[in-house]
């Protein structure tokens, strides 16, 4: 066992503080990583927050780590001390049912076991990645390929997984038209991976204050939602919508902006039900589905689709006194597009 | 222009009576029926009464007739007199858009026309089967395949493609389990029809009175919905839904009862609103969707299906003067499963 310094939430209403928490031996299946950057998540705010339930307090948040192998237990295979590496929204699962072996381990059907806050299949709570060090089993740590550097490769744990998946299930490639409702750290993503696909990418968002950035990033489009000719002009027109807002929208008036066969994902999940008026659906023969991040092997693809592609996340770096701040900016939709911490900042 | 006998509503809360209507002239491309039979659908009864807005009165009720061609137009090539021949819920479209080129005329960009109360393309207002005739143009009109006999041959134009065409497309078939909500007119088609491409079929049905009719048409397995116990014990279980169910039902419990990747489809439409938890869409990356009848061609195809496989729906056959007293009992659930009545009688 080691004691390390790391950034916590210690209630609900409290500000993150400095603390030092502990992190495993190095099992023969575990690696060591020496943490350099971990990004910001909404979900880590909602989290510790306790927007979600109750947590386990003290809590360090963070699933968006990247980092160098700094020690590797005797059995593992897939890493090398020195190699750089990521962590994401997970860190073990069953590794038997049939998701797991479909490479769906963020379905486990025993349950996949969170980066944070979750009992690890040793009972232990996970700790996240505001901090310097982490013991992660083999199997959930990615390569992170030469190409991307570590700070932006943070962010595409979480954010770049989440959108990718999506895009590549329903299709998203060249003489399809996808729409990202959301010009946050997820749309800001989804934009450029669509773009990178081959898609017509179009941004739905509430306003146009960011729609150079849209533009820049690969979209061939732009409109603001709160324009309601936006609805009319664009109706029948999406083969895919990929809604990257939380928040709850008036899902049957996307719903009519696909065409027929079209499928609206949902990678957030506003706390309230969604009122689907049926007819949406069954006038265009239209989904409604939603997704959660993604495998580990998709997750590895993706890495390795961004690096290929130079797709990669537009950061901000703060030091850990920093987070509190930025939390509150992420909250009022302040950052462009997502705050990475610089682990050294927690020594 | 010929003069034919009919069953027509004649407000939104009068009973349906005999009367006399206008059938347009035997043109280059259309076919003359000598209707034998109409099946009673549901959305007879929705349409006639003013549930889907208002309607031209009098109307003449019926999207699913079976008969024999009578005469034909002199550029028709695709049916002959005497030929056994069908009409389902469409009897035009434009025939020229993405979707209608692509055989989705139930979807066509320019409104394809309903069989009753639509705006036929010559501006006049299509009235349905309760009748001895009607002329459609030959692109509308299905074959029959010997093996099916006209009364049984007539619901399978609504009921039968409404079930059949998303059960095809969302791939119910060996190795796959399906569920069919609701034990009706469609619901009884679907188990069949699953049953018969292969598919492992349970009837999720209010109660288990339909039981011993929903395991002799080929479901392997039957529960009520109003046991809690249902909804615990085939969580995460189906790899499709086809939900029948018009009436509002709590749809993200049915959600639940999707494995991942699984997709719950609804081919009836409740007037209002379904809350969806976003939560059960993302947790397995699944699916709510809609479907609506389904295309000319796949309409012949779904009739060959039948025939070639036996499926076939039950039915009651009534006279004209028990039109009125059927419909109660449709909306009072009292039939298994289809009126079907006598085009005979309307004589």
């Amino acid at each position: 066992m080691t004691i390390v310094n790391a950034y916590a939430a210690l209630s609900p209403t409290e500000l993150l503080a400095p603390t030092k928490i502990e992190r495993r031996d190095v099992g023969p299946h575990d690696v060591l990583i020496e943490i350099r950057y971990a990004g910001i998540c909404h979900s880590d705010i909602h989290t510790v927050r306790g927007d979600w339930g109750p947590q386990p307090y003290p809590l360090v948040p963070g699933h968006e780590i990247a980092g160098i192998v700094a020690e590797v237990g005797s059995a593992v295979t897939k890493h090398a001390v020195g190699d750089r590496v990521g962590v994401g929204c997970m860190v073990n699962s069953c590794g038997e049912c049939t998701n797991c072996t479909a490479g769906d381990e963020q379905y486990c059907l025993n349950g996949m076991v969170g980066t944070y806050g979750a009992a690890d299949r040793d009972g232990t709570i996970t700790q996240g990645g505001y901090s310097t060090h982490v013991v992660v089993t083999e199997d959930f740590v990615l390569r992170i390929p030469e190409g991307i550097d570590l700070d932006v490769a943070a962010p595409l744990l979480c954010a770049g997984i989440t959108t990718y998946s999506p895009l590549r299930r329903w299709g998203a490639g060249p003489g399809k038209k996808v729409a990202v409702v959301g010009m946050g750290g997820l749309g800001h993503m989804a934009v450029q991976i669509a773009h990178a696909l081959g898609a017509d990418v179009t941004v739905l968002s509430q306003t146009l204050s960011k729609k150079e950035d849209g533009l820049r990033l690969g979209a061939g489009h732009y409109f603001a939602t709160s324009d309601p000719e936006t609805f009319e002009r664009l109706a029948g027109s999406f083969d895919l919508i990929v809604n990257t807002v939380s928040a709850s929208i008036d899902i049957s008036a996307y719903l009519m902006l696909l065409s027929v066969n079209g499928t609206l994902v949902n990678v957030g999940a506003p706390a309230e039900p969604l009122p689907v008026n049926a007819f949406a659906l069954i006038g265009g023969r239209r989904s409604f589905a939603g997704s959660m991040i993604g495998g580990i092997r998709e997750t590895q693809e993706m890495l390795d689709f961004c690096a290929e592609h130079g797709v990669a996340p537009e950061t901000e770096l703060i030091g850990a006194d920093q987070i509190n701040d930025a939390y509150e900016r992420v909250l009022a939709s302040q950052v462009r597009y997502r705050f990475v911490i610089d682990a050294a900042t927690f020594a």
